[in-house]
C-alpha cells in the first residue's frame, strides 16, 4: 500500500525555531508548512521550502488562525469573508515563495484550532474547501479521515487525501479524543506503531472502545516538536516500510478528484 | 495623451484606517494596495480590492519593508534572499485575495523606504524587478521616471509604467528632493497643477533649477492621506481632463514589454 | 454635585490615530489611556500623557486583552495568572512613562471585552481588582455602577469610582443593553443628555423599562471616536455645568477607600 | 573576590522558547530578563521572574529595540523621546510583574544593538542612564567595563556594575571585537576560562594584542542559548569558585552610587 507520512513544519518565527525540521524532512514525504498565521515568517517559509525541495518532499500550506501568540491553538470567530481572506493571504504567501523556489504548493492542511473546528463544523469546512478550490482547483486537501472537512473538500471538487494519527486515540464517532482526556495521546512509540498497524489491518479507524470505522486513508500524520517525537516518526516509517508499505510524497499518490 | 492617476490605498490595519480610500477610488485609475508589510491586513486588502473592482480601478501590489510600527518608512537592511521572500509573501497574499475577488493584481509598486532606495540602488532594484518577473512576468512594474527601478524593470523583461509626482519637486539629477528639504513638497493645489502641466508640456521632468530631463511618463502619483489631499487629487484629475488628457486604468495603457 | 467626565484616549498605534484626543482632553477630566494591549505604543502613550498633563486631566490606565488586530473587543480566555501578568505589563508600562512625564497614573479602567466580562463575572473581576491593588493600593478603580467589578474593587480595598453612560441604555438588571440590541446606543445628543439628566435626578440608573436602580455615581463616560462624538461629549459637559454640577478630574473627587 | 555571573534569560515569546533558562538559573547570580521588546511576553516574564526568585537570582530588566522579528539585533534610530518611552514601557512592564511576584527588578542592562551602540555612543548612553535614573534611582546599571554606558551611568548618579565577557575577545580600545571578526568569539571552554583568569589576574581587560587596560569589574556575562553554552557557563562558575572567588547575586555586591 502506498502511503505518505506528513508533518507540520516551518513553525519557527523570527529568531525562534521549533522542532527539528531537518530530521523530519528525512522521514516524511509531505510537509505542511506554516504560512505566517500561527508561525512562519517569509525567511522561515523560504528555508523550509528549499529544504523540502532538496528532499523531494511534497509542499503543503498549513494555514491557521492569525494568532502568533497563541500558535493558532485558540479558537477564534471569523466571519466567512474574513476567514476566506485570511486563508488566501496565508496560502498565497507560501505559494508565491514556492514559485520563487521552483517548488510549488500542492496541498493544503488547516492548522490547530481551525483544523479542530473544521473537522466537525461543516459550514466552516465548506468555507475552507471552497476557498482552496477558488485559489487553485488543482490543490489537494489533506483532511482527517471521517471529518466534515473531508466531505467539504469532495463537495468543492477537490482531490482529498485522508489522514489518520498514529499517536492519538479516537472516540467512538471517529473524531480524535480531546488532547486533555486520559490516554488520548500515545507517548510510547511501540503503542503508536501497534495502533497504526491495527488501523491498517482493519482498513479503518479503530476507536478507543475497539470499534472499527472503515475508511480508506492515504496519510499518517507524525509530529516533530515534542521530545522524542522524531524517534517516534522514524519508528513509524521503519515499521511501515518493514510491513511492505511504500512511503511516497503526497503528489505521487495520484488522488483523483471527485466525479 | 493617455495617463493613469495612481494612489497608495488600503493602508489601514485592524481597527485603524488611513486616508479616504472611497474618495480616492472615485478619482484614480490605479490603486497601489498595501500587502501586510507596512499596512493592510487580509480584511483591509479584501475590502480595498472589492472597492477597486467596483470602480474598475487597476489593482497593484504595494509591498514595503515588514514594519507596521514604522509604516515601512524606516530603512531596513535585508539580504537579497530575505527581500525576495518578503516581496513574494506580500505580493502573493494580495494576489490570492484578488483571485478570490475576481479582480487580479496587474501591477506592483514598492512602498516607502524600499521605494526610495530602489530609485537609486540598482542592485536592490534588480532584486525587486527579478522577483516580480519570477512571480508573474505579466505584471507591470510602476516605477518613478528616471529611477534605477525603471531600468531594472526593463532589464528583467517587465512592462514598466513610469510615474511622476505633481506635488513634489525634483533635484537636478531627476530624483525627488528629500521630503525634509525646503519646498520639496508642494502643498498648494494650484502650484501642483502648474508643476504637472510644465512637465507635460516639456515632455519630461522639470527640476527645481528649471532643467528639463526628457522622459515619457505614463502615470501621476497622487496622495489621499493628508488633510486636503483628496481635493488636490481631484483638482489634478479635473485639470488633466480639461487639458484633453484621457485618464484610464493602468491596464488600459497597453504598455509593451522591452524587446 | 461634583462629577468627572471620562473618555478612552490614546488609542492610536504606530502610524495610525483614532479619534480626536485633543478635542476630548479639552472636555473631560479623566483620561483612560491604552497601554499597548488593544492600542497604544510607547510614543502614543507618551504623547497622550503629556497632553493630559497640560490639561490637568487625571491619568488612568486602560488595559485590555492583548489583541491589536481585534482592538481588545474579542473575548479571550486567559488563566488568572496570565491575566495578572498582562494587566501588570500594561499598567506598568503606562505608569513608567507617566513617571518619566511627571504625570502619574492614578486610576485603572478595563477596556472592551475585558471590561464587559468583568462587569458580570465576579471571579474575573476579583483577579483584576486584586492585581490593581497589588501593583499600587492607591490606584482608583473606575468601574461601571452596579457591576461585579465595582464590588470586586471594594473587596480588594480599592477606592472605586462608579461610572454611568449617557449614550447607552440599561437593561432591567442595571447592565448595559448589548450594543447590537435595538435602541441600545443613543445617537441623538439631546436624548443622551435627557437620559443622563434623568439618572442624575433619580439618583441612580434608569433602565429601558423605566425602573430606577438607586446608586451613587461619580463619573460619566463619553466617547470621542465616532463621528459627532466630540459634539455629544461637549453637549454633555455644557449641560452638566449649566445644571450646576462641577466637573473635575477624578483625583479631585477624593474617593475614600472602603473601611 | 566577590563577583556575579549574569546571563540574558526569558528570551522566549508565545509558543517559542530560547535557551535553557532553568539550567542557567542554577549557575548565575543575576538574570537580565527580556521585557517584550526583542523577546519576552508577560507569561514568559512572569515564569522567568518566579524561577529567578526561587533561585535567589537578582532580577534585571533587559530592554532592547522594539523588534521581535530581528531580536533587537538590528540597529534602529529612535529619537531620544521615543527611546525614553520605549525603555520606560519595557522596564515598567517587567518591574510591575516583578512587584506582583514579590521579586523586584534591581538592575537594568540594555540588549543587543541598543547595548552595542550604548557602549560607544555617549549621547545614546546618557539617554538610557537618565531614563533608568528617572524611573528609579535605586536601580543598578549593568554596563560593559570601559563603555560609554558605564560613564553615563555614573554621570546619572546610578550605581554601576561593570561586566566583562569570558567568551569574547577585546580590541585594543577595550571594546568587544566585532562578532564577525576572526577569533572574536571564544568557543572553547578552556580558552574562555583562561581568558577570564588572565583578566582577573591582570585586574583589567586583556586585549587581543595582549595589552592590559586596568579596570575593576564586578560581573562576568555568560550565555545560555548556543549549543554547549550551558557547559561553558558551568565551567566558568566552577573555575571561579575553585580560584577562591565568591559568586553572589548582583544585589549582594553592595555597589555604591557615585558621590
Amino acid at each position: 500500500m502506498r502511503l505518505t507520512l506528513n508533518a507540520d513544519l516551518g513553525e519557527g518565527w523570527g529568531p525562534w525555531s521549533m522542532g527539528d525540521d531537518a530530521a523530519m524532512l528525512a522521514i516524511v514525504g509531505s510537509a505542511n508548512v506554516a504560512c505566517g498565521g500561527h508561525a512562519g515568517d517569509p525567511d522561515v517559509m523560504r528555508a523550509t521550502i528549499l529544504a523540502a525541495r532538496e528532499r523531494g518532499v511534497s509542499l503543503g500550506a498549513h494555514p491557521g488562525y492569525p494568532d502568533l501568540a497563541g500558535f493558532g491553538r485558540r479558537p477564534m470567530t471569523l466571519s466567512p469573508a474574513a476567514l476566506e481572506a485570511q486563508l488566501a493571504a496565508q496560502i498565497g504567501a507560501l505559494a508565491a515563495i514556492g514559485r520563487l523556489c521552483d517548488w510549488p504548493v500542492t496541498h493544503v492542511k488547516p492548522h490547530g484550532a481551525l483544523s479542530n473546528r473544521a473537522a466537525v463544523d461543516r459550514d466552516l469546512a465548506d468555507v475552507i474547501a471552497r476557498t482552496v478550490a477558488a485559489l487553485d482547483p488543482g490543490l489537494i486537501l489533506l483532511a482527517p479521515a471521517l471529518s466534515a472537512l473531508a466531505l467539504a473538500g469532495q463537495a468543492a471538487g477537490l482531490a482529498v487525501a485522508l489522514e489518520v494519527f498514529a499517536d492519538r486515540r479516537y472516540a467512538e464517532d471517529g473524531q480524535l479524543s480531546p488532547r486533555a482526556s486520559p490516554g488520548a495521546v500515545i507517548a510510547d512509540p511501540g503503542a503508536a506503531v501497534a495502533h497504526l498497524r491495527a488501523m491498517l489491518a482493519a482498513g479503518g479507524i479503530v476507536t478507543q472502545g475497539g470499534r472499527v470505522l472503515p475508511v480508506a486513508f492515504h496519510s499518517i500524520c507524525v509530529h516533530g516538536d515534542a521530545p522524542g517525537a522524531v524517534a517516534v516518526a522514524a519508528a513509524v516509517a521503519a515499521t511501515l516500510r518493514a510491513d511492505g508499505h511504500e512511503l511516497v510524497p503526497l503528489t505521487v499518490l495520484q488522488l483523483r478528484k471527485p466525479d
